[in-house]
């Protein structure tokens, strides 16, 4: 539980926040499940210039850049000091929760309010920033707005497409942004001092450890793979079951071995998204499968053990069930160490105000993971109720989200200060 | 090898027969794949329209009755002999290949032109029948026109429904039958002496075993269920994988479960058709899944035990997933025995032809299982290629399909000269 330590800017306006909170969490599509609000749809719209409002009402200089990031400034004591940024993303998941993200967007828009309340005047410049669609999209692509101002997001993640053909460039130029003009939303890496985003934990290690506030030491690699499965059509009555090529039962076998390999280092996790046939019916051996998934790691070595791990058992499970697998990698995301000295500064921060603090470890991505290739980032996390997460029963506690919106203008007082 | 011991009313006229094979099979769909001519199609009514003509060239009386069965009459000597009914089904799997039912249909009309060009008059009738839709529809109903003239295909049959909605007689009504006077298609049980089918085998027994013919002994018993897993949805990075309730897993397993009980017994067979989660997201736990499939075996009790055997495993499966099944049978359709009698005349006649001749369970349905219910029932089958079946790769020598036409024959000369 939170101490009752206000920091130097005093306390987050809770029931302001809760009512802000059901307001954009609010904004959610019809035709999805749970509380869907999708990047580049129209409810993400809608909630983009919400946002931006709420920035103008805090005192923020607020606009969105080409990319459909919201952006507030407030300008600092020392003209050309590098700024502070902080913020998080207000997209879901498709049947996602309401907090993933909007603790985050609406906490760094009430530290600005804080500050203002308090007559607090920064030395260096404050970046109050909702990105872009960090939860990603039919083509694929994630972190599109943090990978717009760190400038990763290059021509091929734009011309990615979804199953219809449409490309990530005509998803946002259909959402009112403007993709041939990504270059101006770029950050140069030396107009930054720091990152600094409040998120919840979306994992249940918090409240395992009965923890107040999490520092995060990294953020997960990831490794994504598809697998087809190709086996014999046959008759289901007529064959008998030791001659069978079957690839349903072989897919099923790999999402079985994906569990293992996601089981065998200390915490790393693998899981099936999905397993196609390529049709319903029972009287028939199905001829095909594919298998879509993922693995995770804080270590990039345990990413490349787990990829040879599944690809050995694979090849044992072809020679069980007389089939031929061919196993695609997407592209392996090396896990992202946050900034040693800036989580510091935010462990010190949590401490001061009195929170039992841990340092933990991200399973979830984050835009902090393209921030980091420009400027040292960190994380404060806040528990999740019973760890859940991307699901419509996603839970944490105002009181817990008053504190970590405190944690993070503490932490930012501290980074404003430091030389 | 079929020897060269010609029946007593000839050979069969292969090179008609693979001219006639040759058009039926290709009235396929173009929008489906393989060899598709799925009941109460467009393709499904010009191949019926076709052997209704076929058949009145050949000298029969024909016409297609309410449920589009299409059925041909050759009068016998003797007035009210009760007839003898031969044939099969026109109708295809989605996906499937071009001997499955064609074989039997061809080879019953060739039967009549063989009696024709030999001069050969029958004391009895003789029904040649292309049974309408054996294969099943959408709406989940197979042997459509063997069940309606049996008179088991009752009214909830006709108004059982595929995915949109539409009902089995609104399908049926649209190719242009008349399930509303599906009373005047049924047969009476005292004007059949007897049902003869031949067939494709499906499967890989007589190549195996190097024979000819093949003598039905029982049809299998089949028992479908579809299977509902219930676990948890959870951000797929974060969930740790020991506290998971991941329904992907369970329904993994669960196909796993169904290869171990389909195996447990001499001829028993497990196979699953889909497994479906309800997000294709890898970052996501999946928090349900379907599992759909079938059990078969030639005794009744071991479709109960595998019934059992399953339920028990799945217990077993949430235990260890932490997920929770709901399991619902559909209806158990016991094993048909052929009659033994009827099956006796037909091995004599492939003997006495001079056909290497086995006995064997068929694990695949057909017409059979519904007429038997009406009439002493048996069928005759030739070897399939690799065993391979409801794939385009089915094949059977035409060498074979001429064999098994004059066993059929034969076998229909045996019936008729019975008291």
């Amino acid at each position: 539980m939170s101490a009752e330590t206000a920091g130097r800017a005093g306390r987050a306006e809770i029931d302001r926040i809760e009512s802000e909170w059901e307001h954009l969490a609010s904004l959610v599509s019809s035709s999805l499940p749970g509380w869907s609000r999708t990047g580049f749809s129209e409810e993400d719209r809608a909630a983009r210039d919400w946002v931006l409002q709420r920035m103008r009402d805090a005192g923020l200089d607020a606009r969105q850049d080409a990319a459909g990031n919201v952006i507030g400034y407030l300008e600092g004591e020392v003209p050309g000091a590098p700024d502070i940024v902080i913020g998080s993303h207000s997209d879901t998941v498709p049947g996602g929760g309401r907090f993933d993200g909007i603790v985050g967007v609406l906490g760094a828009i009430e530290v600005a309010r804080m500050l203002r309340r308090s007559g607090t005047r920064l030395r260096r410049g404050l970046r109050v920033v909702d990105f872009a669609n960090e939860e990603g999209n039919p083509q694929g692509v994630k972190l599109v707005g943090s990978r717009a101002v760190a400038g990763s997001l290059d021509a091929a993640a734009l011309a990615s497409r979804d199953a219809e053909g449409t490309t990530l460039a005509a998803l946002m130029a259909g959402a009112g942004h403007r993709p041939e003009e990504l270059a101006s939303a770029r950050w140069r890496a030396s107009d930054i001092a720091a990152y600094l985003e409040l998120h919840i934990e979306q994992g249940p290690q918090l409240e395992a450890q009965k923890a107040d506030i999490g520092i995060v030491t990294s953020i997960c690699g990831i490794t994504t793979f598809s697998l087809e499965v190709r086996g014999r059509r046959d008759h289901a009555g007529t064959m008998p079951m030791d001659v069978r090529q079957d690839a349903m039962c072989c897919a099923a076998d790999a999402v079985l071995a994906v569990r293992r390999v996601g089981s065998s280092g200390t915490a790393t996790v693998g899981t099936v998204g999905q397993l196609t046939t390529p049709s319903p019916l029972t009287n028939t051996i199905s001829e095909a499968a594919t298998v879509t998934g993922e693995f995770r790691s804080p270590e990039r070595a345990e990413l490349e053990t787990m990829q040879t791990a599944f690809a050995r058992e694979l090849a044992e499970l072809d020679g069980i069930h007389r089939t031929s697998s061919a196993l695609a990698w997407g592209h392996l995301d090396a896990p992202t160490p946050m900034d040693q000295h800036l989580s510091g500064l935010a462990l010190a921060a949590s401490l001061e105000l009195g929170q039992e603090t841990v340092q933990l470890y991200s399973g979830a991505t984050h835009d902090g993971v393209a921030i980091a290739e420009l400027a040292p980032s960190a994380m404060i996390f806040i528990p999740s109720r019973d760890g859940r997460s991307h699901c419509p029963e996603e839970w944490s506690d105002f009181a817990d989200v008053a504190t970590g919106i405190e944690v993070l203008l503490e932490t930012v007082l501290r980074v404003d200060a430091a030389p």
